[in-house]
């Protein structure tokens, strides 16, 4: 429903500029006194200098901190473009109804005792949002800090953070689930000097979402790099959009979300379900798009930071100098921890290099030790050497304090800014120690600037995963030829039915019904077999001798029926016989591969080895279906144990084709069984050595009834 | 030898005193330029007013820097506690041997061209320790730059961040293998801080170790905690000294060792050493004193900060009270990631503060809200009840900027200094964003302060982790009984002979030479078993029928007797039979025990889970031998892969105190067998379930020859 709002105009994320780029704003709810919530917005506007028009409300003011009051919104001159609604929950509901006679585009609502306080709450909330899609208004919260646009000295806050500062001018966005977080990041920001002028906090939710939030900040003109807090996304498809767009237009998403560790302890829908980390599908879901996850506010600033230079190298690897061994190793080190390719230089500019200057390692990192700080053209050479020669997509030096030392510095910055220039889309660090006026010419010539080394390389990282992501076409939305499923529990045998239709394969298995079908049978499928008795009236079937395994040859599978049968009816005389089922005999490496239905994102495939491995080690990889066989085979070979399917120690290597064909034909069945499938667990499937194929040995669909899926 | 030298006094690193708190120091190649080299000390010290008598050598210049110089080492009026070489490699000799005779009692050399460079440098550095020797002087580097000691104003050092700032006033020191990172240190310090007045950069080692450096910050009065830098730990014993130095004083280290990444390229020594990478053997010494490993300098800073309280929690847990939800599951995700508990209040307190708030969650995080910022006295309330009821040894608050906000501020700090005070014994951290001065009153009151919640929760870990490490009491030092390995190969029955000896089991398995004999010890060891052909010309026996499995029964092993031996005649006519191998024929769960000789810290023990776990997954465990049981479970619970010991999913939990028992064995056996044993495979080990023991199926042993010993 809401999309087709967002689309009136070109930005899909357009109806949010009423509430965060306000040309008039009532503040319901405004005190004369600057520290209380309905006093601090206009306390912080009136500071910073709105640049609209502000009305506050109070029936009993003619003036609220100077300037004119009104007594009721009715009484409001004009239909604000926004209002901050800062009264008890009770009075909420009455001031949206007011606003939205007048004509108020939306609203954002501080008061808490919503729906986060249960019970009438939330039927207090739904009636909010009854109102305001009546009078086709859009609410923010409630129980939200607000937000601030310090662009147009827009300040819909009663953060108390903003009395230690308001933002610095940049372009970093904030969209939050919580207030005080986000302010926390403010902070943060500003005190490593970071100008974030928008924020918004979304609150309870009750109509505008976190994705859409991230969205507006996306298509803001001003805003180049979003970060955002996110506990749980409520509503996936403005989340989606909002990630889309953002690749669209290469801005990136730095994105903190929470709640890793209490994950564990949700229910589980089925078997697959109890394994897949709803975590990990979220990691999985991102990994589609431009989107950095991070675990602290100090990587998500540092990652912000260096996204401001909107450098994002495709096929990244990294290039280092250094006047220190020791600072290269510790980047090597971090490198390789995160996965950042550090190749050595070409071993002709090795011996150039060292010819330039015998004391240097000139392999990567590059060591030209303090030296260089004697003799900057020598500097420079390195540098050069190492992007014309090394041809590294990021550039790293180290110079600590070395790089701010009055007698050193100003020719030091000339020097680099010369290989820069030359040299605009490399991403280009320095590791430098200095105060803001010392580094403050390495921050106009355009480098990224980082104290700590360790902290460069997972920056670095970032910027390449970034690019990588950009490079990557979206996944096109397809639609699907809904299939039927059948209604109530579907068996083992129509599971293998249903999935053989996309190609995937099972053991190959028959109940036959006399010798030669037997000997025909096993001559199709090929040797060695497995015969069983067939009856559903003998559970246990080795224990009469029912189980003969490793049949070779026509002669011994036309006796192994008569003796199965013979059996049978000797030692089970009351049971009823169906025949002899016929399988072919497979060992190969036991993987498991399944179907989870994520309530949020839909149909999320897993893939992992089976037995010990899924149990125990937890040794598994997840991607949103649908996905193709290449997409399918990246997942295969990013699980841990990948080596024991590649041939580890030996071993001969799996058909590799065959599996990331079953998993990608899984996920687009996955895809067309429609909301009703709930789960699919293949465990085992035998992948066979390079050529043979790879079959499920079991097969478990489970659905919800048709009823409940309408419901849900 | 140079133990016995610093044992002289009852400090053990006595003899660095003269170097690192001298009281006259002679400048051998004074500059009268402050930039160079030979003028940056000199210049320094005039700045910071150095305690002691400044003796400027230069052959050329009655004054340098305005202080009065001598032409020579000779012509000094006193003998110096140490002297600052900066003189060409080629003098440095000459210079020694005249301070030498002078009488100096040390010397630090800034000169390059030493062990670096190879060749004859690496003869002109030998020269230079004789020469030491002789005249009884301790020498810091070749290659270094140098030392200071800012609490007597001395700076030995030409490190040019001086230049930026001298260090700030603190309880923090730092030794460093790299004086550039060691500077870098220095900055990063200055730029958040934090006092590090001692540093100690060790060069090229020749004499003074880093564990010498370290054992002699540890024992200075003026220093609380040590940060260390190294690369590679030359002389095991002093550094091994320092950590138990450092453990009696109850002063951490934080460490940075780098190189982890190159370490794979080491060339191997035996089948264990090719798994056991050496920075995993690191880590084993580490964890049995109170020392810290970081992987970079932010963390390791962040770390020593928190350190430098003093207060290391036993059995450390985490209560917070904070007013954002959301830092509440950042730091319960925190938590779980690095593995601090973090229990829940009792119900009880729940309720009262519940009562108190009805709109708090006081669980643990404990979320009090916005609310408390508007009374005070209930923030003291909830984080008394949080130290009193929940009795977390460390607490965090989280209050972000509104704790730095003039109007809550000054209140807020009071109040928590109350709380504070009457649980000195608790470590009490706040996550909090201000200025120097607005955080100067938390400080001055003695919390620790962090603005990044996740940083402060990694701190709060490490000081647990402290607390922990020096309550454990020291392993004593033990002297083993040597034993005489054979020389030569040792082949795998010998091996198990060995071992045997120790308690260490293997299958039982014996060569037999008639019927009779078989049936017997089939009988002793137990049924089903083995049956093999004995023979070294028949490489490949099942090819000839000679194995036989399962063998159950005494009929049957007499049979298979003959069988075997009549097979081995007919089909093998040529070969020598020696008779019949019979053994136990086991089954359980595949393990993987191995000891492997460190060339540093000797023998370490690996254990793993055999098969795929350690050829693929690589899922290894580590300790320096000897251990007890206790120490041998614990070691073997702490691999990933422990839940298929402990009985997942529904398999036979195995014998775990017979395994321990096993590896623990095998570690004093490694201890007694001394330097010539290389390394002990026992590939596979069978733990059989509970109660049935383990039982090592092979055995190699390798050691070097007894003159290959002697040399190393």
């Amino acid at each position: 429903m809401q999309e087709s709002k967002n689309q009136a105009s070109g930005m899909r994320f357009d109806s949010l500029t009423s509430l965060l780029q306000p040309r008039s704003v009532a503040v319901v709810g405004a005190s004369t006194d600057p520290t209380r919530i309905g006093g601090r917005p206009i306390s912080y506007m009136l500071r910073q200098g709105f640049s609209g028009r502000l009305m506050p409300v109070n029936p009993k003011r003619e003036q609220v901190q100077g300037i004119p009051a009104f007594g009721h919104v009715d009484d409001l001159p004009e239909a604000p473009d926004t209002a901050i609604v800062a009264v008890p929950a009770a009075q909420v509901l009455a001031t949206i109804e007011a606003l939205g006679a007048k004509g108020a585009r939306s609203a954002l609502i501080f008061s808490s005792g919503f729906s986060e306080v249960g019970g009438e709450g939330v039927e207090l909330q739904a009636a909010l949002v009854d109102a305001a899609r009546r009078w086709n208004m859009r609410l923010l919260g409630p129980n939200t800090a607000g937000v601030f646009n310090a662009n147009h000295g827009y300040y819909g806050t009663f953060a108390s953070g903003l009395e230690r500062g308001f933002p610095l001018p940049g372009r970093i966005g904030i969209a939050s689930q919580s207030g005080a977080y986000g302010a926390h990041l403010l902070g943060l920001a500003r005190a490593r000097g970071l100008g974030t002028p928008i924020m918004v906090a979304t609150g309870n939710e009750c109509d505008i979402t976190l994705g859409e939030s991230i969205g507006w900040l996306v298509e803001n003109p001003d805003i180049d790099v979003v970060t955002a807090y996110a506990e749980s996304v409520r509503d996936v498809d403005s989340f989606i959009a909002a990630l889309e767009v953002a690749h669209r237009a290469r801005k990136p998403i730095i994105l903190q979300k929470v709640g890793r560790s209490s994950l564990g302890q949700r229910a589980a829908l089925s078997h697959t379900a109890a394994l897949v980390g709803d975590d990990k599908v979220f990691d999985a879901i991102l990994a589609d798009y431009a989107v950095i996850r991070t675990n602290s506010s100090a990587e998500l600033l540092n990652i912000a930071y260096a996204a401001t230079r909107r450098i994002y190298p495709v096929n990244n690897s990294l290039g280092m100098v250094t006047i220190s061994g020791g600072a290269g190793i510790i980047v090597s080190d971090a490198a390789e921890d995160i996965g950042l390719p550090m190749p050595s230089m070409p071993e002709a500019s090795q011996a150039r290099l060292k010819e330039l200057l015998p004391f240097s390692s000139p392999i990567n990192p590059v060591d030209f030790t303090a030296h260089v700080l004697n003799d900057l053209a020598l500097a420079s050479q390195f540098t050069e050497s190492l992007i014309t020669d090394g041809g590294y997509a990021s550039v790293l030096a180290f110079f600590s304090q070395a790089g701010t030392v009055p007698s050193i510095a100003p020719r030091l910055c000339e020097a680099f800014k010369t290989v820069k220039q030359a040299h605009p889309e490399r991403l280009f660090v320095i590791s430098l120690i200095g105060d803001e006026e010392q580094v403050a010419p390495y921050e106009e010539a355009g480098f990224v600037l980082f104290e700590d080394p360790t902290e460069a390389v997972t920056a670095i990282a970032a910027m390449g995963r970034l690019g990588d992501a950009f490079a990557r076409p979206l996944p096109e939305p397809q639609t699907f030829e809904p299939i039927e499923l059948p209604n109530g529990a579907i068996s083992e045998a129509c599971a293998k039915t249903l999935l053989s239709d996309f190609g995937i394969a099972s053991v190959p298995e028959r109940v036959v019904s006399d010798a030669g079908q037997a000997e025909r049978y096993a001559a199709e499928i090929g040797f060695p077999v497995v015969m069983k008795i067939a009856s559903a009236d003998i559970p246990h079937k080795s224990e009469i001798g029912g189980v003969l395994l490793n049949v070779m040859g026509a002669a011994a599978v036309r006796d192994g029926f008569e003796t199965l049968m013979a059996r049978g009816r000797e030692r089970a005389p009351d049971a009823r016989l169906d025949g002899v089922l016929v399988a072919r005999q497979i060992s190969g490496v036991e993987c498991f591969m399944g179907i989870k239905r994520d309530p949020l994102f839909g149909p999320v495939a897993v893939f992992g080895l089976g037995g010990i491995f899924v149990e125990v080690l937890k040794d598994l990889a997840f991607r949103r279906c649908p996905f193709d066989v290449a997409g399918a085979r990246e997942l295969i070979l990013s699980i841990k144990g990948a080596p024991l399917l590649l041939g580890a120690r030996g071993r001969a290597p799996v058909d590799i084709d065959a599996l990331a064909k079953m998993l990608s034909e899984l996920s687009v069945f996955a895809c067309r069984a429609g909301v009703r499938l709930q789960s699919v667990d293949l465990n085992p499937v035998f992948a066979l050595p390079t050529g043979q194929g790879a079959f499920a040995a079991d097969a478990v669909i489970e659905t919800t009834e048709v009823a409940d899926a309408a419901r849900s």
